[in-house]
């Protein structure tokens, strides 16, 4: 086996084994909340980045594989029209079985399964994604699963308490760029993965702009609350003054008093900080407030080609995922940016099922960069474009200003 | 201790076992189900009959006494206004905290507590209360498990199959009875337990009527949709109609071609035996179909008031629940009466909390009578009033014709 | 032509000309609005009551007829469900076509081709069932656009104001009954017309009660209102008390501080006119609150046998009806009582179309005895029964209340 | 007075005698229905036109000028939070007063009191933004009306048919750009008006594209729904397919067999006319499914640079709108970009209420070009941005193909 296949075996092996340790701290009653409709169940998770192996590289590649259990596709097919019926979203939640035990049983199978086809450069391309995809839903695991938590009033911890201090506090400074065609998108030249959504590589042209050094914090955000921001009609755009009204927000998700619920429970929350479990509307209205701007995707992508992707603040184990703050481009929250999702000039979503993966989202989502505390290390870049509905805000969501020059 | 206060312990204890009992064949992620709002969790139901007995009889009686959370009133209060605040019906199914096993630690620690107060004469009514009170979340448990296992399209069982036969099928028979002025409602003069919706105790005017000897069966039931029952606007009620075509109704809750899902799983429908799941839309319409109509509350008690009501297939231990049939006025499935859930003449609520349990749900709802297979035997009597409203089906509700002579 | 026919004759065209009288004080626009499901455009009440005579009389009985205009019963076909399809119930608002003028022109045509048949026995029966069908559509005419003008911030008024004046308030006295076994329902023996839901005339039991002299005013519900009636949730049925917090409830419809609004605009709410405008849950609570309870159906029927039905307020010719206050079994509210809208004993509804007249909404709805200052004078009786859901106000109903004794 | 302001003299008078053009072939009840939220009734739009000029002109800048009706402004201030509260969106529709023929009086009254006004220079800028104004909703009127009229299963017709017949097809012609950075936005340079959300002008970078040299027509989507395009998942966008299914989406809005719904009433489709009353969602399956795609707003606007925006299908005067077909690149219907409705660089919106007009609904809609039938001709240009929300299609949109090249 080539270094390049061994590198990708052990990425296999560690990702699973990182899936499989979050789904540890959970009991069997946790790992089946469901809590709405945008959310599943922990348990759903742990099953379904499995079920996309079984079914695009097992089932698909090794003649004469058997299902490990031919009723489950059903349940842990997530929206691939072409893979054939599902179970409804919303309930994802009543599977208290298969136990995660099965499940766990399932994972071990599929993990044997897969030892020949780790060698196997033919494949490389759909394990990379895969490995991309476990990572896409570890995350979504750890958000899920705070937002089913939260829905508890006793308010209980997945993890014990682990003893953080945030960073000290850098003042906020502007970096200015002039302005220039630039280049940006995955380069189908390198040597790593991308989404199919992050190309074609493309030119674009920049305007002068300036781009704060860090996101904005707790402490920042406790101004605009106290500057009477969410009643403040004018800040908002329309539909985000609807879903202010509409749902009576008067601060981000998980705000309580000066308390914020974490995964190890509700705690004082730290001014310096960064926000986060801001929506796009919340974004928008905060920078109009400060008389700044979301930057396009495009202004923080340049901005960030220099920057490590591997860097700052994110998930590498089973541990409570936690903004902390810094300087880095990547890391602690995903950040908004003005820009919707769209498709690229030239893009085309790949044949079969795999084709679903991006592009049929491309309508009423926002653009977000960068990397949050619970993207598993390594699953981000520059190029990368994470997205969600304005309104959704139980991801790990934050802000970095950008400004006119 | 006195003869009858030492069987109220023995009662006390043998329901306490028995809803152990049923817990015991869930796991924890089943036991957190909640399907829809009208449904609990099973946990949710062990919980709250324990909570019944901290605060109404050691919290109110008990000098000392402590919680053994204080956090848990909050969660397992039901509806019960004068109570306080609680949470939100539709969020019981977040609970994966407390586990079944601190809920069980909970459960013996009232036990314990409550064994000084079994001997006293003075809190026997309260007693009785919270053993009928247990009782019925008894059934609701079994119903409502059923409801949530049944969501999950694997049709997983909570028993193992046990097999039964449904009884020979007695022919139709009419039971005649000639009118007369007759006493319904509770004997205060009675020994037992009854809950004060039954009372008090009156005279009514009786018209003539028969009453059939047996329920309707699931053989009759196809053919009513065999000769387009669900499809005739003519045989329903105006409500039931918009109720059919708005949620697709085209047979029982639970059925699929020849099957039926039950506690075991999904198994082949027994022709004779009783059908159950019905709606009283579906009641009333077959009931209109056949010529015949549902019989009043009062019809059904006096009719009943020689009748044992120990008597048939009604829940003794943990075992899987199933309507057989039978000549039996008790057992199989609650029985559709035509009366609307309304106060007796000169009805008054109890005071204090106690109050709440029944009179103030008097809007809406139908009265149902006898007993299912699900109901802890001893618990009904011909004086019992259980309703719900016309839609709802998760229950074991079935009917019995009656028709003017 | 005998006298009879020629009464019956005379009430035709008196209350063909009274809808007509009604409608004259709107405009094209006022007669199309709708402003809930539960009420319809006056237009469609209009030409609803011309359909029925065309299609049942007519149509049915006038060898040779052709239909007015074809396209006209799928829009004004109530809800007969044999008579075929029909638009949808929240579309009457759209049907800006054909005008009020056209739909006059269509009852012109319908009174020319009913002459022949209004001298002619075998059609009495008939006639008089369209008759009170049309003086009920004239009641939920004045009540419907009660509704609408009032969604309209300007306050526009129907009438022109005419200056009443309460009558002096009676003190408040109970007229005790000893109980007995009555007769209740229509007299079939009787020359008049009744409903199918007032017979068969059958026996009841009654017990000794006690009916108040007069309707609960609006100075009697200031002071439930002053004494937190509406945020007590001890005094409110299960599902009022989720009504109340639900919809924000803290007053009647139509209360604006001391104003209410009326056919002639918003005035001052005068305080010993007979509160109206109440749900059935918001009856209940306020006799709980009083410490009374609602009569049943056969209390106030016997109650007010002795009474004249076309005493008291109600309505004779296009005029604002407003409840006034007066000594009067019938006349300014429609009352509510306790029972359940349900089948009398031995009830059979009538064969075809005409046979969905009442039968089919005997679920989930309470009974309202008496008559109100918009019920048509003549149209009421002691066994008459109108019923509504307990959460509608938008009816001219109010409360007399009763007591054990 | 200056030829300029003589010329824009006039056209506000030409203006807004249009609108009342419009309004005479309605009655009073069609004036006055609401069909959704989304639409509003006409008389609404007659009034809240005026109300525009009124305010921002006459009470802003005319001392001594007192409101023709103080309540009004409640009535028809639209979405300008800080003109204070105004009526729930969907109770325009309950309002049958005041009459059409008040609001004409009130617009009489306003044209003599903007009389002064329109000579002036200072105040031109804002008058041409109360005619641009006034434009856009002479088009939402009548395509809100359409929606109204549709709702009446009579399918009545605003206007007198008018014999139109559709011109020749012209064959699919690809016109290819060989991409460059273009100059897009409303040059502040120009001599006309413009809306702020045409601004800044700025540089985009376009790669090689071509455009379609015409609309797609009704025989083509006609082709699309015989291959099975509404049943295909595969073609289209998640939150699209969602919306076929839920709403059970199966042609264009107004399309019944062979025929369309019009503002003449019910006709026989014309096969080679442009296809119109299509969703975003409709119209990016529709180019999918071609194998072709969307062009972005820039692709549109630049093709159009060269192009007469006064030419083509266009509103001229009152009478019935509908697509015909042509080679121009304005007229017929809206084109759907694939561009999301976002700010353009260095965009701020302007001080005060006027602020609110287009800034703060840059979230979840898409950029259409062009101009339609509907459309005032004058109102549109190259830089035009239309936008709706993606799901909406009341409005006469349609679409031209793009692909890279």
């Amino acid at each position: 086996m080539r270094a390049e296949q061994a590198e990708l075996a052990q990425r296999f092996r560690d990702t699973r084994a990182l899936t499989r340790n979050l789904v540890w701290h959970l009991s069997e009653a946790d790992a089946t909340l469901q809590s709405m409709e945008d959310a599943s169940p922990a348990k759903w998770h742990l099953a379904h980045t499995n079920w996309f192996f079984e079914t695009f590289l097992l089932r698909d590649n090794v003649s004469g594989y058997r299902l490990f259990d031919e009723d489950w596709p059903f349940l842990f097919n997530s929206y691939y029209e072409s893979e054939g019926e599902r179970i409804a979203r919303f309930s994802r939640g009543m599977l208290s079985r298969p136990t995660v035990s099965q499940i766990l049983d399932w994972r071990s199978h599929v993990d044997d399964a897969m030892t020949p086809l780790l060698g196997d450069p033919e494949h490389a391309a759909l394990i990379r994604l895969g490995i991309a995809h476990e990572q896409q839903h570890q995350e979504l695991l750890l958000t899920d699963i705070k937002h089913a938590l939260f829905q508890n009033p006793l308010g209980p911890a997945m993890f014990e308490a682990i003893p953080t201090r945030g960073k000290a506090l850098a003042e906020l400074e502007w970096h200015e760029h002039p302005g220039e065609i630039a280049m940006v998108g995955y380069d189908p030249a390198g040597e790593g993965f991308a989404f199919d959504n992050e190309g074609p590589q493309h030119r674009v042209l920049l305007e002068p702009f300036a781009l704060a050094n860090r996101l904005v914090t707790n402490r920042e955000w406790d101004e605009f609350i106290a500057d009477g921001g969410y009643r403040n009609a004018g800040l908002w755009l329309s539909d985000g003054w609807c879903w202010v009204q509409t749902e009576g927000v008067t601060a981000p998700l998980y705000w309580r008093d000066t308390e914020n619920f974490t995964h190890t429970g509700w705690h004082p929350r730290e001014p310096d900080a960064p926000v986060t479990h801001i929506s796009y509307y919340e974004a928008d209205a905060f920078a109009t407030w400060a008389g700044t701007r979301l930057p396009t995707e495009f202004e923080w992508e340049v901005a960030a080609q220099g920057s490590d992707p591997v860097g700052g603040n994110q998930l590498d184990s089973a541990d409570p995922p936690l903004p902390r703050g810094g300087a880095e481009m990547f890391g602690d929250c995903w950040q908004f940016t003005r820009s919707a999702y769209l498709p690229y000039p030239r893009f085309r979503p790949a044949e079969g099922a795999v084709g679903e993966y991006n592009g049929k989202f491309m309508s009423g989502q926002f653009v977000l960069k960068g990397a949050s505390c619970a993207t598993a290390r390594g699953h981000s870049r520059a190029s990368y474009r994470n997205f969600f509905y304005p309104h959704q805000r139980w991801q790990f969501t934050g802000l970095r200003l950008a400004k006119d020059v």
